[in-house]
């Protein structure tokens, strides 16, 4: 299958499963799911959901599991896209725009921006200790929620947001870039391929493979990430082009050249693969997301 | 045992903890760290883990489950604390002194305030997570999970908070108050009381009578919150005293007076009372607790 086919084919299977497991609620708290709502289905690639689905079913041998794994993969993009508007609060990137749409504090005001955030951040765990997962063994669930909660904290994706925050406009080594990098995008992304082996039963070799996978695919996306910011348009991202050059931040083309970051992102995904290279034909999904990473154009 | 001895001694119980749980990082994290640690350990009565290890006692019988329940307790104050710091924003209720100390976007500034609120509110769940609770059979620790972020999120703290912030100078009806108290404080103390419970193996009419306890003391918490803020100073309260009325806030003493307020409390925790009539004299402290909301004085 052409994996433009496989990505759509996934992404409306994680955008109905992210519609059944919506809050619902009476009148009183109508408004603020709204603004959840909004923000959850502003569109997005829903990297984080596919590559945990496809991890489950790579390790199990077949989609069965998605029936356990669904509100865990949901609960992924719930937590990126809390992380997104925050990221795009005034305090924070002051961004307008996101996903081609106008940012949640653009359109509710900021404190309700700030609300929605936390709200779809919290959300995430009631999802991740949803019943719909029971046939998932207990202590597993407990270590994705361990290993999520890692990967989205202090010294994963907040404190990478914060040390992103606190060096702009300064110039930084390659090491403290590579931190950044891997703690603010990096451990989500590894995270996401290791619930979804974790609630398949991986053996501890196999998840060893899934996370050299992740942080391969993790460093190249990032490393895409910069590029694209640099060549597109902010109409092709649906987001400010050229916005780091703007605000002076360190990215993988400052640091090395346009050429020399495309090379690094693509020995990065050969790093990925080498990962795979253990699994069966049933790691053709995961092979293709790698791929992918250095193909997309937004 | 006197309350207030009884009070001091689980303070320092749950301080040890919280600094002995506080994230462990090197050198590239240890700013962010340190705007964590900073509002955490700024005080606070930490009622949440008390209630919570009290409860867990009381259904136990005995002291020994403190090593299990101390992890979940601890994650109740990163809640806590976290929704304190994001409530303080310049975009929500803009107060810059919080528990007699400057708040945290006045000490570090607004984006790292609201990291930090993340962070925390994150690690929260690392925390229910986390191998010292083991003991606790895992599906037990799943459902607090659940519980907690129940309460904590879209239709609990977080969308409290949303109602409070958009009706701020609104005249609401006593039902719509009742809502955003229950959401907005009721909701995590009843979790608080209810986690012990489900950590100590609470039977289902044990939990129905830790849910009614705990339904009426986060009332009567609330009530009291509100009288204060109107009879006390702001020394005595260590945060802006008279700043509902200066917010055209609806209150309880508000709208029915501070005299009709208070016998609405004390009737609130005569039915916690109530609630704990089943249990034996290991329910002394959760009584103690719910006589001294009432007295409290900030």
């Amino acid at each position: 299958m052409e994996i433009k086919t496989y990505l759509d084919e996934q992404k409306t299977l994680v955008e109905n499963a992210l519609a059944r497991y919506m809050i619902q609620s009476g009148e009183a708290f109508a408004d603020h799911i709204e603004t959840l709502r909004y923000s959850l289905f502003a569109g997005g690639k829903r990297v984080r959901p596919i590559l945990c689905l496809a991890s489950a079913r790579m390790v199990s041998g077949s989609a069965d599991i998605d029936a356990s794994t669904l509100p865990i993969a949901c609960a992924l993009e719930y937590i990126h896209t809390y992380s997104l508007i925050h990221d795009d609060l005034p305090a924070m990137d002051d961004d307008d725009l996101r996903r081609g749409k106008p940012t949640s504090h653009t359109v509710y005001g900021e404190a309700a921006a700030i609300l929605a955030g936390d709200s779809l951040h919290c959300f995430a765990f009631d999802l991740l200790s949803h019943p719909d997962s029971s046939r998932i063994p207990a202590n597993d669930r407990l270590e994705i929620i361990s290993v999520v909660s890692r990967a989205a904290g202090p010294l994963g994706m907040v404190g990478g947001q914060y040390l992103d925050v606190v060096n702009e406009g300064r110039e930084i080594s390659y090491e403290l870039l590579r931190t950044i990098h891997r703690s603010k995008t990096g451990m989500l992304i590894t995270a996401s391929v290791m619930a979804g082996g974790i609630a398949a039963g991986a053996s501890m070799e196999q998840r060893d493979r899934l996370s050299e996978y992740g942080n391969a695919i993790g460093l190249a996306f990032q490393i895409i990430d910069d590029i694209l910011n640099v060549e597109s348009t902010t109409e092709q991202l649906g987001k400010a082009a050229g916005s780091d050059a703007k605000r002076g931040k360190s990215t993988y083309p400052a640091l090395f050249g346009i050429e020399k970051a495309k090379k690094m992102a693509d020995e990065a995904v050969a790093e990925a693969l080498r990962a795979l290279e253990t699994f069966s034909e049933t790691a053709e999904p995961l092979r293709g997301l790698a791929r992918y990473i250095i193909e997309r154009k937004k």
